[in-house]
């Protein structure tokens, strides 16, 4: 009797079988929240979609006009009913159809829920009356009960020639603006763009909104490397060319727009039908993508133009996209620890562990991230263009006949990519090679590479022979001895240790600043094109990366991209990418003698176990 | 005793005397706005622009940081303290010095203070640190303390241009967004414009917008006029016309921008220091204005597309202004009463009289609004082109030779503009004409013109001999024996008939709604270009205007403009027009059978008195 006259009540959700106690009166949305049960209501709980049907045992306030109109009198007999408008008002049990369901979209380390900044409403706008001849756009703010609704000139030009159809109308929105109008019901075509803007490489990768599913990926040079291979010679250009920016802002819009017309082919989706674009990219792509001189990047202190996310239509950055279209920037976390960053953090999940983390982004620029949800520290890497292939004799990217990987058994077998012959290598081939030949006794603590002379006894002949001099410089010949020559030379080596010890000092740094040793690290995540491609026991026998046990080390692949993904579906996962911009405290190497004797010291190799 | 113990204290503002008795602690800006004196301060009381300078006696709180900064010492020894900072702490005498006073624009009701929703500020950044390189945009938003302030693409783009330049920035706000950046000192640069677009004729105007003075104005034909006379025959092209709508957009745009050249040229101001300009127009005018097809207007229940105000980038209209620049479109009250009529409104303040008040804008297009503070009904007038002359056989516009005042006086004496031959007759010239005839008894109550044969006994000769036959017609020659000749025909006065009884049978309709007699009509102001030249006796004389008092009729102008541009000064305007816009109920005549009725009787001359 006295849970009788109690006001919370059991309700339960199936097929989970999780429960919550909820007061009577709870709406079956809200509960179900409150059990952790995420039923997907588009229209955000206003009982104008009629997506969010659940079945119902138990007892429950009476039907509203609006579950009326979209649950036939059947339905409603057998006890569905729409969970954002029936009412608690006993103990019941709820079962959430999968349909019903809010779709979880995959991130490397939580999924978030599919909550996308866009959606599409179908509707048919009521007929004005003389009586009350209410314009267009006050009749569709009615129909979506949105009373805020805003609306710009684009959605209000394609409005008014949508009004003569008799198939009703399609409003998408964002936030609380409605951006077009579209003929009929279109509401099934929906999508986006996540983009990673690299000082090398664009990725890009189109999105239905509706589900989440990534429809296509399209990869291009980043054309601006026509003015130079790094960020600082693109700085340079846009300080001594007053058509800098404007030359660099146009070599990345033209990238931008032939990924969008190769992913639109590859998908068959109608430009018309996307809607928002994300973006990450480090910060002086992020501001050459908005066209923004990046100058104050290339001096102490090294301040960004602007750190904020930034929301803007598609059309300030011409983006061939439909006039209502809009992009997201995600936020950079300083000068040089850009929006890519605040990918890989969002797309790991490391600001959101529990235990200590670090993810290490590899290429062009790079940056690590060291910590968990108590506190965040990042560095950038000033590693250089080693692990790119440029400063390498034999360097290249790892695309047709570059070394990958490398291993020394008696003789020299390679990984070659498209297993053709090699005509050069790539960064992880380099670091394979390098820590071949370091647990082989042929690279010594310093660097120095043997030579045929003094080469540690009972080495097989097969690799003795391969130690050869070119130009008067010490060489490893990787290639086989018929084919096309393919050497490691004593400089590659020397190019490799500064790269790998900038990287290293700098983790070291961050592992000081939080106070944190190599045991506390639970996770090494090794994110970035290439950063995927490392071998985790080479990167730790040439001293990149903390000597953690190998389980510990994980390939995460271009997680900035899964982060701009994660923005693209889900707001709340944007909302935690501008909390991480703000949480993440970035450490200014340069503004430390200490980085200096931790990189003298990085330099070194490892002693070999 | 007791009083020094009170918490209330009195202030005396002067030079005015005003006094408020306010709580200790309260700033002296807050007291003044209770006393009823409106101090200037730009940055919104926040104590970074130093404008507030106010000269006090009495017991106030110690100096602030901010007051250190932007007073002399000098000055705070002879008691100058800023408004917005210093705190009331016992009884004070303020002298508010006429800089620091809120400039008031003129209206034609009441006055405005001047509170543009532009304002400029001019800031040092402070440098960025090692320690906190904190974005350029962060740093803005810290020296403006706005910690809310957005930025768009363009002022981006400015803020990083001017980051290397010693003479500081001015940001240009408008609301809690920068919109531009540009370097050193430019804040006294800060203009606006305000258009109205009519049917036939548009007219501009440029605002200084730190003082609220109109530089310069200028006014065009609205060349859309080649596609028909009137609005509905630009309906029926945008509904014909696959290309309509874009046609009609372009030939307004043009004009527009052919305006904005001429203002800048005349005021000699630089095209990229104008931030915004205010439109109204008729719902038409609006929509096409907007690029937005008006076909809902040209059937019933004549629907507005969007009747809201609309907040845009100048660039959607391709408005030839800085990507900055923006527009406000003030909101319609329905599809046939436009924000042309707001405009009326808000300049001629009807809708913060107490006693009722009648305002009728006359032109292609015109309205009625009736009504006080209390309540407010508006109906359009159906006039058709009468009064703009189209329909009338000798009719022109208000341009050189046309006859624009008629008296009879033994003979006929005419007002011609630029006092040349007559050539025509404009609106104000007819409505002259019939009144003066009509008092003459050569019109009847029936609108039938005497002929030579049944005219009136005892009239002079002089008039007599104008009553003739042209073609088979009845007329009445207006021009001189010996010049060209101008007639006034029956069917002139046929076609006045139709259009003063469309209009004023709408005022009856109008008057019925509120339950209003003419007695109660405490004033009438005639709007419009033209609704300014009638003469209000020969208004009253012809039906077009109820009786009242002739001290009751104003004639105030092209009052739609200076509504406009008291929305373009003053944000509080703003605020009011879109209640405005929201608070008069629209009549629509179409829909009843007693307007037909109204009609009928309305097109009766009165009886002569």
């Amino acid at each position: 009797m006295i849970e009788a006259t109690s006001n919370a009540v059991e309700v339960t959700f199936l097929p989970d079988g999780k429960t919550a106690r909820v007061p009577r009166g709870t709406r079956v949305n809200a509960a179900a929240a409150m059990a952790g049960v995420f039923v997907d209501a588009p229209c955000g709980d206003r009982g104008v979609c009629g997506k969010c049907r659940v079945q119902v045992k138990g007892e429950l306030g009476p039907p509203t006009m609006s579950e009326s109109k979209y649950l036939a009198r059947k339905l409603l007999d057998d006890r569905w009913r729409l969970g954002c408008q029936a009412t608690i008002q006993g103990p019941c049990t709820v079962i959430v159809p999968r349909s019903s369901l809010q779709i979880a979209v995959e991130g490397l380390g939580e999924d978030v829920s599919l909550q996308p900044n866009v959606r599409k409403a179908h509707v048919e706008l009521p007929e004005a009356t003389i009586a009350e001849a209410r314009s267009a756009f006050t009749r569709l703010r009615t129909v979506l009960a949105m009373p805020r609704l805003r609306i710009g000139t684009p959605a209000l030009r394609s409005l008014a020639a949508a009004l003569a159809t008799p198939d009703g109308l399609t409003a998408t929105l964002v936030g609380d603006e409605c951006v077009t109008v579209e003929v009929g019901d279109t509401s099934a075509s929906c999508y986006g763009l996540a983009f990673d803007v690299g000082t090398t490489t664009v990725v890009g990768s189109l999105v239905d909104l509706k589900t989440g599913e990534e429809l296509a990926v399209s990869a291009s040079l980043n054309e601006q490397a026509l003015y130079g291979a790094d960020v600082i010679s693109r700085i340079k250009l846009a300080i001594e060319d007053p058509a800098g920016v404007e030359k660099l802002h146009s070599q990345i819009v033209r990238v931008l727009n032939s990924l969008i017309d190769d992913l639109l082919k590859q998908a068959k989706v109608d430009r018309a039908h996307v809607y928002e674009a994300t973006i990450v990219g480090n910060t002086c792509m992020h501001h050459l993508v908005l066209g923004i001189n990046p100058a104050s990047l290339g001096q102490a202190p090294y301040a960004a133009v602007v750190q904020d996310a930034v929301a803007i239509p598609a059309g300030d950055l011409r983006l061939n996209l439909s006039p209502a279209a809009r992009v997201y920037m995600l936020p950079v976390i300083a000068g040089h620890v850009g929006a890519d960053t605040v990918g890989v953090v969002l797309a790991t999940g490391l600001h959101r562990a529990d235990d200590v983390r670090l993810a290490v982004d590899i290429g062009t620029n790079g940056e690590s991230v060291l910590g968990s949800r108590h506190a965040m520290v990042a560095c950038s890497n000033a590693a250089g263009p080693a692990f790119e292939g440029t400063s390498i004799r034999y360097g290249m990217r790892a695309t047709l006949g570059a070394i990958q990987g490398v291993a020394l058994d008696g003789d020299v077998h390679l990984s070659v990519v498209g297993r053709t012959a090699p005509v050069g290598i790539c960064g992880s081939g380099l670091i394979d090679a390098v820590a071949e030949l370091r647990l082989a006794g042929l690279v010594d603590e310093s660097g120095r590479l043997a030579g045929p002379e003094d080469a540690p006894q009972g080495l097989p002949q097969a690799l003795l022979d391969r130690l050869v001099a070119v130009d008067g410089e010490r060489c490893f010949r990787l290639s086989p001895e018929d084919g096309q020559p393919v050497y490691l030379t004593q400089r590659d080596i020397r190019e490799l240790q500064l790269a790998k010890g900038a990287i290293f000092a700098g983790i070291q740094i961050l592992k000081r600043q939080l106070d944190v040793s190599d045991d506390d690290i639970a996770e090494i995540d090794l994110a970035g094109a290439f950063g995927s491609y490392i071998r985790p026991d080479s990167a730790q026998v040439i001293g990149l990366i903390p000597k953690v046990p190998l389980e510990r080390v994980r390939s995460v692949g271009n997680a900035a991209r899964v982060g701009a993904r994660l923005a693209l579906v889900s707001t709340a996962a944007r909302a935690e990418a501008e909390q991480i911009a703000h949480r993440v405290a970035h450490q200014e190497l340069f503004a430390r003698t200490e980085f200096l004797d931790e990189f003298m010291a990085a330099m070194l190799f490892p002693k070999v176990e």
